[in-house]
């Protein structure tokens, strides 16, 4: 029998290596995509063919983009600081700053131009709008005109293919995402979740995506092994 | 008084400048992006840095990204041979193999994050059905499609603001856009259409890009300045 493809985008953190670790256990045949777009952390790409190769994916392909070019933003720019937890206007603000212009619009292109050259009909992506409700392209009525586009812009949606954007952590909670993650045997110790993270990849415990991911742990009674402590 | 802002994919082409001329006269403050996506003709980067500077984009950049990692076309990809024109199943097939896996969806996705940065609400796109009916990217309801996905994922269109993606040359002829570009004063000698040019940018003359602008300008009446002969 012959898997149906997915092109999974792992970031290298928690969210994505669930993701990845959901596509093959739903019988998946999983490609996982590693987008390089100038992001400091380069260290995620890094734990990314880690995690890729340890959960079982069949290809693990990095493409760059420098999205610094013609971004701004926190995570892309060194110009600008990360926000730490307690600055104000931070997690539940309209849209934080460490938003990339455009990111999953980038992110699902280039997984649908592998998609394509593959035959594989099903993208996966680790967004989640719990934590995260001030991104604009985490919302699912933007995955949805995400499928209607790929489907229009493709040869295979031209001969009356479908695609689907696959975000099974969407709705969950960060202890949710834990707890699943741990059923799944994914490597939490190599997943990287920090924004600012050492040239080790130790986690700065500061930044929000750290404190999120802490305050996730403990709601799920787990310890987190990236903690190194 | 504020000029809106545009953001023009520039190929280095015959229609992607004559895109660019015409933003610019209808009053747009143009700003021109160029993607190096891995393709063989990079004298095309070249050219549209001259394009660019000649015709008053406000600014000129250039990203990359390596599709030719994760596509297959004879664009990307130098194990496949460049179509002639007098290939069986060229001009007018379904689906010609210069067709770069979801070429536009990327294009205009980087587009996307450059405006939204800028603060820019057009992307202008050399997109043309005419000569090049076969790739399904170019298609009017793709566009739209576009459109709709740019105002759902990004902070403009999530404060309710519209995008529009202007594609003025999508129904016009080869010999159309060549009359146009010569009324607006585009340099013809600076484009490069070739598939397959030389390391000097001349023109293979046998391509399927080469046949139909070499077509475009005869039934225009004119006479092709970039053939240098």
């Amino acid at each position: 029998m012959t898997l149906p493809r997915a092109v999974v985008l792992l970031s290298g953190g928690l969210d994505s290596a669930t993701t990845l670790a959901l596509a093959l256990e739903q019988g998946h045949d999983a490609f996982a995509l590693t987008v390089r777009y100038g992001q400091r952390h380069a260290i995620e790409v890094e734990r990314a063919a880690i995690l890729a190769r340890s959960l079982g994916a069949r290809e693990h392909r990095v493409v760059s983009v420098d999205l610094a070019g013609i971004g701004r933003s926190a995570l892309t720019d060194v110009s600008l600081a990360v926000p730490r937890a307690g600055d104000p206007a931070q997690i539940g603000a309209a849209i934080p700053p460490t938003y990339v212009p455009a990111r999953n619009t980038v992110l699902l292109a280039l997984a649908l131009a592998w998609a394509e050259t593959l035959g594989a009909s099903a993208l996966f992506l680790g967004a989640n709008v719990v934590d995260y409700s001030g991104y604009p392209d985490c919302r699912p009525a933007f995955l949805e005109a995400f499928e209607r586009l790929a489907e229009l812009g493709t040869r295979h949606g031209a001969t009356g293919g479908r695609f689907r954007v696959h975000a099974p952590l969407l709705a969950w909670t960060k202890a949710e995402i834990v707890r699943e993650a741990t059923r799944l045997g994914v490597d939490l110790a190599a997943t990287i979740s920090c924004y600012d993270p050492g040239a080790d990849g130790r986690p700065c415990r500061a930044c929000d995506a750290c404190v999120l991911r802490r305050k996730g742990f403990r709601e799920a009674g787990l310890v987190d092994p990236a903690l190194g402590d």
